[in-house]
């Protein structure tokens, strides 16, 4: 931020003007990416990253008190390791990197950066899972993942990317599949309770699903401009992996059998979410929980006699009271430092001036909703603040229910889809599908909008399906997406 | 473990008939890693990552406790970025992995995969720094980086490996001189604290510094077996790095000028060095502050009436005592699970049978040095063990200590450091040198020990140089080298 010491904080284009210019402007002026001469991929700086961070402390200590353990696999993955598990392998070929070359050596065979490590977990498990005693495996890695992809845009779509992938197997399809649900809870649990922003959990349909999957679970959030955002995916594997990579183990009854797999994940991706869910014109708008700094103590008349001893003083009660709270003590104004407060999306601002010392109180100002309110300079300040963050928590996640409930359309006819984006913008249609593929590439063809899942809470808006009017089997929830 | 449930713990083939097979099946029967079909790249299990985990979170701490930030930089590095520091390519060009295909396109330059990330954050500084006001930028990631080498092995030489690279840069040479220093002794401390391993601090010669720096800093080990680990390294750049690079900023007489710079780096190594510096052939020993389980607690006549219940409850006291611990109650016979223990290192186990209940105590066994001892099953429980944890430190950095002493020679003829070696084997030879390469070339050609480091404390062992004769600038530790 030094650069801006004493000018104005930058402007921001307004999101109703150009939400994509809105979300580079934002991403670039809170200081969370800057870009390289590497085509698509990025930094990701002090700011954005310790967002992340805390990201993985919390989703860590969630991924290990379900049993679960961290790994580490190879970056690389053989041609040959690729090829083993035919849909797999279809679906990332495409967009992998290949490194073909060691020093000045020709490799034997090409190695690409891995896409996702399905392939390398299969050939540990080949290797370490042989009875019914080595099951489960409950792994994690967190790691970077490369995708070639053409278009790229700062944590929504990039290169490389970081992420968690799970990877588990059992010895029953039975304990897989829960494995799946549960995964999916704790994402669910994660986003909407940490995050602060609402999430519809549902399966893919199948043209939709990971490559190699039986069936892939996902959540899907609302952002602001009305696109929808896959948040998270968990997917059941059946046995199909394990039959391709050979692995086996005995049961008790000394069969032979195959095991059941599972995988899951989320990416860096979440920070995007956040930004737009939450962000508004000001800039970011961070969910306490993941901020990395949730309360900024900003002096006022800082040269006055005993304003900043003050100040240090409630600094040091905040972070002992186990806030992640910062002092703001530099030669800026106080007007420059409340709007850096807002760009950064600092949940709470405490101010403190000469008078509010005389009063022997501060004021607090949430970053979302509800007005300034002063607190006592005493003991409790550390539970007031803390009860106010996790006001700031909930207020942000009415705002995002309430922004998905306007912009969610019940339609039964193609008609009244092109009718409801057209009159309220783009949003969540929820609809009847007959379960046919070519529907859903009509109505994408036709509305713009493109299955996002079926939804765990189904509901019978009609009997029929909103494209070809045969039996409907399943409410969708359609949107479109980044 | 499963696999080897009612069997005998697998025998370890003994350091003194081969220590190179001691290592590699310590570190595959404590479930270290797993070979992978990626020549040279291996998995770290998770009683292998548990351990990098635990060094990644004291480090950490330190790091920011130095006021460093976390940061992520692209994994690839494009060839003419690569080449804008002229020592730098030299030096390992060589040495990386070439990406030349992004999906089925020839990309129109070549990437490689980081072999370390200088270019990177160079590029980086360009961007973000303009001012005194932009400075010092204390940054840090934790990643995983490429050097194709011919022959690995795990932990200490293996074509991927787990890293932290720290990257700082500074308005004066002074204060990235600091810093380089500063950093150093971070390691040095967090290595013999934590790790238990003595090291020795110095400067490494001209010919063997990092390719682009204008003075490298390591810290050396002694290996059990004689070999010298060089555990951690800290480089100072000055601004030779930011000529290259174009990076300037405008000071507060408003002249332009570079900035200085710093790396400074540890690895997945350090994990070979605990193995080789405090194992033995029983299996591993490991240092309490990052053993993923300091204490197990066994259960003996684990069958009879209260004994599972009363080691039960000792677990839950050990671990509200902030005690990472765990109880065996596999169907596994005592002596099996007592053997299990040895090999993973546990640094304490506890053992607690139906005459300890009757009695009100338990047996406290060190994996190193020192009796078993009993203890009170009352609320000291947790202190005591504490404590047995904090000796077991204290005796394995003593040992390891007491093994380098023995293992050190100091020599003023080439003969005599022929004659150290032979009478007692390899070990780190302390002789005085004239500041000459052709020197250090020719002490290994003839000895055997190249040159290790200028150790920070300096003695005068002779007046001239152990080769040449010629009179003698500095004390150098020598060795054979991991």
């Amino acid at each position: 931020m030094a650069k801006n010491n004493q000018k104005m904080v930058e402007e921001i284009t307004s999101m109703q003007v150009d939400f994509a210019k809105w979300y580079t402007d934002v991403v670039k002026k809170a200081e969370l990416v800057s870009y390289t001469s590497v085509k698509g991929c990025m930094v990701i700086r002090p700011y954005g990253y310790a967002i992340w961070e805390n990201m993985q402390r919390i989703l860590d200590r969630k991924f290990k008190e379900t049993g679960h353990e961290n790994v580490n696999m190879p970056m690389f993955i053989p041609e040959s390791l690729l090829q083993k598990e035919k849909d797999h392998v279809e679906g990332f070929a495409p967009e992998v990197a290949w490194v073909t070359h060691g020093g000045s050596e020709k490799l034997e065979e090409r190695l690409c950066v891995r896409p996702t490590s399905e392939t390398l977990f299969c050939e540990h498990y080949a290797d370490i899972v042989h009875s019914y005693r080595d099951l489960p495996k409950l792994y994690n890695q967190w790691v970077s993942v490369v995708r070639w992809e053409k278009t790229t845009r700062p944590f929504l779509r990039s290169r490389e990317f970081l992420w968690q992938e799970g990877h588990t197997i059992h010895a029953t399809a039975e304990e897989a599949m829960e494995e799946t649900v549960r995964m999916l809870n704790v994402y669910a649990d994660f986003c909407e309770q940490e995050l602060a922003m609402p999430v519809i959990k549902g399966q893919k349909t199948d043209s939709d699903k990971f490559a190699g999957a039986v069936s892939t679970y996902c959540i899907e959030a609302l952002m602001h401009d009305g696109k929808a955002l896959q948040a998270g995916t968990s997917h059941y594997f059946g046995d199909g992996f394990a039959k391709a990579f050979d692995i086996e183990y005995t049961d008790k009854e000394n069969k032979r059998r195959h095991p059941h797999q599972t995988s899951w994940g989320v990416t860096t991706r979440l920070i995007g979410a956040i930004i737009m869910t939450h962000g508004d014109d000001s800039g970011l708008v961070l969910p306490p929980a993941v901020a990395p700094v949730q309360v900024m103590v900003v002096p006022v008349a800082m040269h006055k006699p005993g304003v900043l001893e003050k100040a240090q003083e409630l600094l040091t009660q905040l972070k002992s009271a186990g806030i992640r709270a910062k002092l703001d003590d530099s030669d800026n104004s106080p007007g420059w430092k409340f709007a850096q407060c807002e760009m950064q999306g600092i949940p709470v601002r405490v101010e403190i001036g000469p008078r509010d010392i005389e009063n022997g109180q501060c004021v607090l100002v949430p970053r979302v909703g509800g007005e300034k309110q002063t607190a006592q300079l005493d003991e409790t300040l550390g539970d007031t603040v803390k009860a106010l963050l996790k006001e700031v928590r909930d207020r942000m996640y009415q705002k995002a229910l309430e922004n998905r409930r306007q912009h969610t359309y019940d339609c039964t006819t193609m008609d009244e889809i092109v009718k409801a984006l057209e009159e309220h913008g783009d949003g969540f249609v929820r609809a009847m599908w007959c379960g046919d593929e070519a529907c859903e590439d009509r109505v994408k063809e036709v509305t713009g909008v493109g299955s996002r899942c079926i939804p765990d809470e189904q509901e019978q808006l009609s009997d029929v399906c909103v494209c070809c009017g045969k039996p409907a089997k399943k409410l969708l929830y359609w949107g479109k997406a980044y």
